[in-house]
């Protein structure tokens, strides 16, 4: 998950000094609206050492009318902190309705710090993560509105600031201050804040990731953030109660930062190979693979492997050069198309389910459940609620594949715009192509930037620890097609400890 | 919880031949209902060996319309099904919207049978009951109906159960059957049971509990309930597409069974102790609470005492003698009444929260969160759908305190009717006592069944074996006073382990 994010988005000087003011006014305008409405808000700021979180707190309660919230810094916990259920230091600091509290940390220390330092048993963690979410959910219930933002820096951006932090004459003030030992386990340390987010992003309490290398976009993504979900959840309720007299409240008064750049827009596309290259790569990959599927057949791993990708992108190509070298009785191939009357009538997820790879098999989905967070969500097939929930129940439903020993790999293929329409004219203008060609793929494609959206926060919400995406820059088939093999043979390898 | 549960409910052949062919017929007519909505409908069978899971199974598909419903039976895992994930054998066999799938057992047979028998490791179970509730949400969330039936029988009626089967010629039909061991495990089982009622009885999806020593009784409790639940669910689902034309579908055509005895009507108020007796009791009970107090204190054990009964069943009295000889150093008693503003300004288990003992420390409510399902429910205070929510979020409270080792103790103080009458005057007729007695008083008493409904379902959801209710026999109040004095000091002596 938190490869995909580029923490070192920025926004230049002047956006900062235009729109900076008007969120913070709009911040200012919405807390008149939490205390007209009466609802809790618990806005918990969580990152790594020196991620910004103290800054961002002062710039919040900058903002705010200082009789409407408290600020709470969480730290280890104290004796009388011991002395109770460890969720009593968190409950005992809940705002009252109306109020806004911000918090400096929050129950997420007990997974990420006390969990990294070996302070808690390791099984802890599993009935920690249960009850943050009940938790959650009973402050959600009662109408608490909980705003959770993950402030994430860049290894190099940490350890950058560590260093000026362990020059500063001053920096006694902050008691645990200028230790190098939080660089030190970085890699640990993301492994957890990974687990946490898979965990906890549930519907009722989502994460924001907020890119913190720098600070204007950092301050900008947080205030932006903040307030578009407070409006939004103000407008919802409102919308329950029913009272269309009340007028809509306005989000925020900036342009949205949707419009930076995406995970997607990071891939090079101009990666190639030529002819020589991939035969000579193809081949001995392809041996390697059966090589290693006979391993899986006898170690009895099942796998799962996920294509999806723009239309005419290459999964099918990749899949056949994959495959050929395979053992047959060992692998199925699902080609997931519109769902048949049957699958219609379920839970979207059943016809996933009924596909599962046994032990030692492999089953390969050309398509698969993301659908769900794409075309349904693209082309209005459910509900704006039913797709936001599918992040987490996605997750969850991998997680129970994970937990059960399926190794999971899944692909975005990616190709730019232009690559696409060549695609089509190639293939309206050969015969033999024609029927990869239809009217469907002409109205998809016209939809390309509403789908670069999804495929951008699908993404980002859904690449896991356990089962991770891969994005493949596709341009050049003949790189796909390698990238695709590779990467598998090293999930392979991986999952057999060799 | 069980043990506040009589599977020996029964009702008259007369009622039975009148009541059970009426709700075949409701139930019919809902499948229909069921069928228009287009809603899947799962309707989990659970109990122990013999508890009448076929049979309950079997009515239910003869009242429905063959073309409409499904029927699963689940054993231990096959080859096939433990090579997937544990709950795909659950998943496939999903219902389709419109059909209503019956199963005899479910995914709770992970949790009981596979986890008494020791198939599954200890620490799976935690995992299980995340992904059941996981799942169960997704399925609700999606629209499912899910209606889990737990068919509770005598340990007494299990094993006649069993000899009779151990005797009938034709025992192999039933391949597992004969056997005595499951009935040798019974306490074992009833202790998974519990954990299992507790950690799944969720708001999506909770368990109702059929008494079921006698057949005739189960049989019309079960299709009572599936037809209730379903009926509510569509009304619901009606009410949220408002469409105010549609008419809402009756409940069922017979009496309600909630006229049947109550867990209070099997108090024996009669119960009663001497002066003599008392006074002897008391002084040494006091003396051996103020020892059992020094090793608490010593081996740092936080206590938490819930007092809720009657008014004037004689809380107060009770607390008192219990507390008299105790180091008040480390306990505090409180007086739970109307919440302050601060405290109705947040979620209501937050002024319990910031009311727990520390290490050493007894905490001693005199009325307690209890309140939400009680008074609240009662006198409308709050919406139904927050009272039936508490449920479950109480007992995640209480397990949460359990999970730090809070010791919990709680009891119920019963008085009949007259006794409160009399106690009420003799309270306005006394000048030192007037003050105890208010206009409310009596406004309670006036609402005597409402609130004897809601403490038998308090009870019966909240008794759980890391934190039980005990009922007093409140008449005598000498009987009274020891019987607590005597249930604190053996709460104390097991929990010393001495």
């Amino acid at each position: 998950m938190l490869e995909t994010i580029d923490p070192g988005k920025k926004i230049s000087k002047e956006d900062y000094k235009e729109w900076f003011p008007r969120l913070k006014a709009d911040l200012r305008a919405l807390q008149q609206k939490v205390r007209e409405a009466g609802v809790p808000v618990l806005i918990l700021v969580e990152g790594v050492a020196y991620a910004g979180k103290a800054d961002t707190i002062r710039q919040m309660a900058d903002a705010l009318d200082p009789r409407g919230f408290t600020v709470h810094s969480i730290d280890l916990p104290t004796v009388a902190d011991e002395e109770r259920p460890w969720l009593w230091r968190f409950w005992v600091r809940s705002p009252s309705r109306g109020k806004i509290a911000l918090f400096e940390r929050y129950w997420y220390i007990r997974v990420l710090e006390e969990r990294v330092e070996g302070r808690i048993p390791a099984d802890e963690c599993t009935y920690a993560f249960q009850e943050i979410n009940q938790t959650e959910e009973m402050l959600a219930d009662d109408g608490a509105i909980i705003i959770k933002l993950w402030l994430q820096v860049s290894r190099e951006e940490q350890k950058k600031r560590l260093k000026r932090v362990a020059e500063d004459p001053f920096r006694e003030f902050d008691p645990r201050g200028g230790s190098l030992k939080a660089y030190k386990k970085y890699d640990e340390y993301q492994t957890a804040v990974e687990e946490m987010l898979v965990r906890t992003s549930t519907h009722a309490a989502p994460w924001i990731i907020v890119e913190s290398d720098h600070p204007r976009f950092r301050r900008v993504k947080v205030l932006q953030s903040v307030c578009e979900t407070i409006a939004d959840a103000l407008n919802k309720r409102q919308a329950n109660e029913a009272c269309p007299e009340k007028e809509k409240i306005e989000r925020v008064s900036v342009p949205a930062l949707e419009e930076m750049p995406k995970v997607l827009d990071r891939v090079d596309l101009s990666l190639s190979l030529t002819e020589e290259e991939y035969d000579s790569e193809k081949t001995a990959l392809q041996a390697h693979l059966r090589e290693l599927q006979f391993h899986m057949v006898k170690q009895r791993l099942p796998m799962l492997m996920v294509f999806e990708g723009w239309d005419a992108a290459g999964k099918g190509g990749s899949i056949r050069r994959l495959t050929a070298n395979l053992e047959p009785r060992f692998y199925d191939v699902y080609s997931i198309t519109k769902p048949t009357p049957e699958e219609l009538a379920r839970h979207y997820l059943w016809r996933f389910w009924r596909r599962l790879p046994r032990s030692g098999h492999i089953a390969i989905f050309d398509r698969s459940h993301y659908g769900r967070v794409m075309v349904e969500r693209v082309e209005g097939f459910c509900s704006e609620e039913a797709w936001r929930r599918a992040y987490h129940e996605i997750n969850e439903f991998e997680m129970m594949l994970y937990r059960h020993g399926v190794i999971i790999a899944k692909f975005w293929l990616e190709i730019s715009s232009e690559e696409q329409l060549q695609r089509f004219e190639a293939r309206s203008n050969d015969e033999t192509k024609q029927h990869k060609i239809t009217d469907e793929d002409w109205r998809n494609r016209a939809k390309w930037d509403a789908y670069r959206g999804a495929v951008d926060e699908m993404i980002q919400r859904t690449s896991t620890t356990f089962a991770p995406w891969t994005i493949v820059e596709g341009n050049c088939k003949r790189y796909a097609r390698v990238k695709v093999m590779k990467t598998v043979a090293s999930t392979m390898k991986a999952a057999l400890g060799r």
